[in-house]
């Protein structure tokens, strides 16, 4: 029964052709911009088609994905964009790489494709070697327990009901459940469910389903108008750079956030106590703000003071773009996070996590899907590709010129540009305002440079992690004549 | 620049060897099962090796998708279970149907999934297009409005903060925001998080993040430990069958439960206001719990009367087993729902709904991906195919005998089974309690056939379009032998 559709003849020769295709197929020697505005004519004309559909309000421009490459995007009106933002940080491997071309070259994979399993109740064959040679592979060190989601916010809700579970059984002990507690869940009220909360930061980005939107506040056009629990919420530090010219400065930053910290978990002891705390290595979206290695090993230890779980938010940072493959693991904590979540560059979500964050019950944490496979076969090449070509390395070397460059041109520009930090590639750089900023971030575009702006005055860097010196080097020079225009 | 990967003669033989390989790739003539109990040994295998790695209880059998075929699923021991079940009623047109592996046959489509863009900043050229052929070919009637998403949780999320967008708007008229709005919501209170609720059906389902969550009331394993919303909880009718033999008592149900919704309605209008009422056409993981087509044309009057949204959830039901595309098309209603989500079948989820819907301002309704255009794809060929086959009329013919089987065997057997119900392929029927049930349940696999339970006390039917009358005469064949064994 078993298909032969593709026998090794054709098999060995659609390899040949694509190698040879991709030998032929490399990334332009810089950025082409052909259109006066972008978007150009052809962008506007099928944004008034799709306009008809959805809304477009936020489409910057239409793309060619058959044509873009590596760490080029290509647009519909002929202009080819370094691209620094990647899909807002989802893409590791740049556009069309070959390695991943050959992924569904396969019948197995291509089987994956079409026969999309409920991964939780008939897994395929594969699925428990897969989960132990790519995802563990992977996982953050201390961490041996995976489970599989499809994006970010999704991750982040269902770490949080690990967390809320985990906690409440801690409380429980081992008794048995009570008739009280199953009644009063399905009508929404304790002690069945709980009043608890999940502690986060002001600046926050971790999704905008309603859990995870109870626990982002980086802008208020994705909170407005959307019901939220009454959770607590912590200042984040706000650091001053360079970073070792003010250390006093910042470390009082670190001492009042996390002076709030405790005191918010006291002060919610007896209305909605919580369970768990969320942070990101990096706050993304809401303006790259970093803490310090310090900052994040006393978190830890007020989780653990208090019995909370800590919840390392790795969507937009995990991948490697910091030159390690999780950030949090730049700030050597004392004992693995409980639970780190991913998505973007993963090409799935999910989260990492020990036993202590498996439900004693099946169904708990579950959903018709539990992820996607296909998307993990993606993610086992991608890693195969960072492992093989040292790409971790590269991202240090390529972000070292990056950073250098923008601190350069900081000093160039210090009425425009200022507070260039970030690891790796993974960077940013504030202007003076919000409106600057909106003119450079355009500007870089019209010279052939794609970057995206967060929080209110910043530009963030995300590129893919094929970006190379060589690729830092054309992104300055086009900075530095965007400055010089302004 | 343009890829000539697959050349023309090159994809000719690939057609040529698929068409050729399908025609001889068909499924067996009846089930057959080789193991005493199912899990089987590989399976138990498989199980302990991912036990090492995630929680596996809810793991019923470990699958061969590369030898599953139609509506035959093909296990790790050598078992063949005629599927009934369908990957909780997730998979169209059976398993490795020869259209679909033909989907990605193609370098644009291979592309596509390989450069996954963020569809709401980037899309790529096609993207418009695709959307009108294939995602509003088959848009419920009066709906012109599509967000795509990538699961029922977060499909149902969107719609919820669409409704409540849209609710607040009403309220707000074209007064401009105020700085407390803005400022009030990043810290999750009122005005700029209001207290709004969304109004749901006791025995729900529509999904497990924490919004989604707070509507479904089907299951307290679902929901126990987790924090959840304050939103009114409604009775659904519980009707007896035949339904031509309780006229009366279901009118009653009818009566009871719209106006329970009207005072619940009017109870949470000064505490959390209700923005809108979400409902399934027929509650599925609930216990397939049916309500009359004048239940739902009431209660979008009591929506319209009272300013709220109705939001018909059709992840469970869209897609065709009802022998309608929607479900809701059996209800005739007045004029179409506002929102109607789906997932499952479709591939991807996502939300048809009106103008009204759509947001003044840009990124209220966002997130990195935005669905998955690899999955319109798919999708894409599955509506061809079941257009192009009449499988709709085919839904109709299977169901029928299916139905009229179970009813049957209601008849044989009135001490173990009773009402059967429910429309297309899509039925079920219930048994004297639960142990009965998934006694039941347990010996149709041994038997070869794959169910699954919902509610307490049912066993319901969810097989692929594909789904013949012969095969229901299989299922019907086993099942009586189940039954005589009781």
């Amino acid at each position: 029964m078993r298909s032969l559709w593709l026998n090794t003849l054709t098999k060995q020769s659609l390899y040949r052709l694509s190698t040879k295709r991709y030998s032929t197929n490399v990334e332009p020697k810089e950025p082409v911009v052909k259109t006066k505005s972008i978007p150009g004519p052809k962008s506007i004309e099928l944004k008034k088609q799709l306009d008809s559909v959805q809304a477009t309000g936020t489409i910057q421009f239409f793309a060619d994905y058959e044509k873009s490459i590596g760490n080029y995007i290509y647009d519909v009106d002929g202009n080819i964009l370094l691209d620094v933002y990647t899909q807002i940080s989802s893409v590791p491997l740049g556009y069309n790489h070959p390695r991943l071309y050959k992924v569904f070259n396969n019948e197995q994979n291509l089987k994956t494709l079409i026969n999309r399993p409920a991964l939780g109740v008939f897994p395929g064959k594969e699925w428990p070697e897969k989960l132990h040679s790519v995802l563990l592979n992977i996982a953050p060190k201390g961490l041996n327990k995976i489970t599989t989601m499809m994006c970010g916010s999704c991750s982040n809700e269902n770490a949080y009901k690990s967390i809320f579970i985990w906690y409440q059984n801690k409380l429980r002990g081992n008794a048995p459940l009570t008739e009280q507690e199953k009644n009063s869940c399905m009508i929404n009220i304790p002690p069945g469910a709980p009043k608890l909360s999940i502690l986060s930061f002001k600046g926050a980005f971790h999704g905008r389903t309603l859990g995870a939107l109870s626990t982002t506040h980086s802008k208020y056009i994705h909170k407005l108008d959307v019901p939220s629990f009454d959770w607590p919420i912590a200042s984040f530090p706000e650091y001053r750079y360079p970073l070792d010219e003010n250390v006093a400065h910042n470390k009082k930053e670190d001492e009042k956030c996390l002076s709030e910290v405790q005191d918010l978990i006291q002060q919610y002891a007896s209305k909605n106590p919580v369970a768990g705390i969320v942070v990101e290595p990096i706050q993304s979206e809401g303006g790259d703000n970093e803490a310090s290695p310090e900052f994040f090993r006393s978190l830890q230890a007020i989780c653990k003071k208090n019995g909370i779980a800590l919840l390392i938010d790795e969507v937009q940072t995990g991948g490697g773009s910091t030159g390690k493959f999780w950030a949090h693991e730049h700030f050597e904590l004392e004992s693995p996070p409980d639970v780190v979540t991913f998505s973007k560059k993963l090409q799935l979500g999910g989260y990492f996590h020990n036993d202590d964050f498996i439900p004693n019950e099946p169904y708990r944490i579950f959903n018709t899907w539990m992820g996607d496979p296909g998307k993990v076969l993606l993610l086992e090449e991608v890693v195969k590709v960072i492992q093989e070509e040292k790409l971790l390395a590269n991202v240090d070397v390529a972000g070292k010129v990056l950073k250098n460059g923008l601190l350069s041109l900081e000093k160039e520009f210090p009425h425009i540009l200022n507070s260039t930090r970030g690891r790796g590639t993974f960077l940013a750089v504030n202007c003076t305002n919000t409106k600057v900023r909106d003119q450079i971030i355009g500007a870089l575009k019209l010279h052939g440079i794609q970057t995206g702006g967060c929080g209110e005055i910043s530009i963030r860097f995300r590129p893919a992690l094929i970006f190379k010196e060589y690729h830092a080097n054309i992104v300055l020079d086009r900075f530095r004549k965007v400055l010089q225009g302004i």
